[in-house]
């Protein structure tokens, strides 16, 4: 069968590759794949700077982004031939930690997890995929290609997930979410915001392109300026940049008992100056909170699926800016100034 | 009767005052006060930089860490006569934000609370203090002097609960703490860790004086070196020195899924170069919190008479380190280098 892969640490590497059928070692379920999306993560693998290949191998198979239709799968595991299914990411090391062991993979303790398409494990950029089938997830069967955003809308279902239980240490009735960054996590984490019916307002740098309208289309406001420009002290961030500058600046301008959430991943190297004295006593005198969210366990694919099965199904599918076929894969990793969602379509 | 007064706003302006008799208003139980303890806020409010007098008036009563014995209460208010009896700093505005109409006072919203001693109300740094029955709280009549730490200890508390409710957003089993700052908050945090079967390291810059001692006698470990020194990757840190350079250490050094409570004010007003972007990379990929708490509500400071009255009496007597007479009260206003809890006597 066909497959991206990669020589991960090799910028370059990445070729559409001949490989052999799924191993039954990958899980009891087998997968036809419709389509993976691209992520910066795939990006950073394809540079070279990131990503790990299975033990005594060379290439990795990309894609953590998945959704597929079943071909096989065992009576009684809950997903049947025909069904949507989208695969987990993570998966516990076989000798793993407390978390892990509980199926809290995104909470690992040791860093000993593998994750499909990133680190040690094929990942699901092929035409047919194996997997356990307690690390598949049914996606309803009405959200079509939409449904290839199961691993990011888990991302933000985890980061909400968080925000409400550390929000719940104390009273709390939040009103204002600001989401910064309008890329996919930045505008599932805006759609998690308005179906709970908070007042949300999106910042992004783009005055063009399908961002402004998205967020509108939502019930939300768009921004192009400032954090200050962007609604006045939140009680809730997901900041999705990873941008330093935009990190300090949502730091700076929460409401009393705020809670902010880093979801993006920033790439270090460069020192700002910063008053952390003032910063720490904002943070203590008005009781605030900032965490880091990364990744995702089943129970947040779980509310993913119940997040973008409530969806408005046109708006998802706008958040799929382009859809490549798999003999013209290069395009979709290669970056546009409109991309929200590129995905490389492998049947459909 | 003689009370502790200063004009906030006004260095040098604290003198030993006759004022009236506690006015009605304040509350229907009438209590005579034992002690006061002296903390950082009394101190920055004698030196012009902090306080606010109440409404009309010049003068502030100091003092809002308190132990006294009930004179007057009414029936089944939950204090008799001859009680041992604290009273609660923070009072909610007669138009309450959501949270302090709740009772959650520690997290208002709009910054329209009073505290007693410390803005716009009264403190109990009197002879005798009036209050309402619901914000006075009993203390164990067997901790006699060391009661007066009920306000510390409410604080402290209140850390831990938060600590432990932000902890149980996901699976977490902790076990390392790490405390900063060996002062009466970060003795207290240590106890309270202790109490919790931790494994607890304090550090602070002390290498004489009573500070390592009453630490090793919690069974805990006493550090005065660097953070990287004070305990590999705590799971848990209570941060009590407001201390910048300290804050960007144990922000950098925490275990994956760790939780750092800033518990200390600092004063801002210095920049210093941090790499906010690696910070915010490790913090989302080790899904790090941290988080500022001040304040206790009602519910803490029972929390707080609790934990005292569990601690080894002769180890919490140990941190009152000097006991002045209120008419040498200028000295316990003047901090020495051994000092752990000076006290303002004003009854036995």
């Amino acid at each position: 069968m066909r497959a991206i892969t990669v020589i991960p640490g090799t910028s370059g590497s990445a070729r559409l590759d001949e490989v052999p059928e799924p191993p039954a070692e990958d899980g009891e379920v087998l997968v036809q794949t419709i389509a993976v999306g691209v992520c910066g993560t795939d990006i950073e693998i394809l540079s070279g700077a990131y990503g790990w290949p299975p033990p005594g191998r060379d290439r990795l198979i990309l894609g953590h982004e998945s959704l597929g239709r079943v071909l096989e799968a065992p009576d009684g595991c809950g997903l049947s031939r025909g069904d949507l299914a989208a695969g987990i990411v993570r998966r516990p090391d076989p000798e793993p930690c407390d978390n892990c062991a509980a199926g809290e993979w995104d909470m690992c303790r040791n860093g000993r997890y593998t994750e499909r398409g990133i680190k040690q494990r094929d990942g699901f950029a092929s035409e047919r995929f194996r997997i356990r089938a307690e690390h598949a997830v049914r996606v309803d069967a009405r959200l079509g290609l939409p449904g290839v955003l199961m691993e990011p809308a888990s991302v933000v279902a985890k980061a909400w997930e968080h925000v409400e239980r550390i929000g719940a240490r104390a009273r709390w009735t939040p009103r204002r979410v600001l989401v910064t960054g309008a890329g996919p996590i930045g505008l599932l984490a805006a759609l998690l915001a308005t179906q709970r019916q908070f007042e949300v307002h999106v910042l992004d740098r783009a005055t063009e392109g399908p961002k402004p309208q998205l967020v509108r289309d939502l019930g939300a406001r768009y921004h192009a300026g400032t954090v200050a420009e962007a609604g006045n002290r939140p009680d809730i961030v997901i900041e999705c940049t990873g941008v330093a500058s935009l990190v300090l600046d949502v730091l700076e301008r929460g409401a009393p008992g705020s809670i902010v959430c880093l979801a993006g991943v920033s790439s270090g190297g460069h020192a700002l100056p910063i008053d952390l004295g003032a910063l720490n006593r904002d943070m203590v005198l008005e009781n605030q909170v900032v965490f880091g969210s990364v990744n995702a366990n089943r129970r947040h694919y779980q509310q993913a699926a119940t997040a973008l099965a409530a969806a408005n199904p046109a708006w998802l599918a706008r958040l799929i800016t382009r859809r490549v076929p798999l003999d013209r894969w290069t395009d979709a990793l290669t970056r546009r100034p409109d991309d929200v969602k590129p995905v490389i379509e492998f049947a459909t």
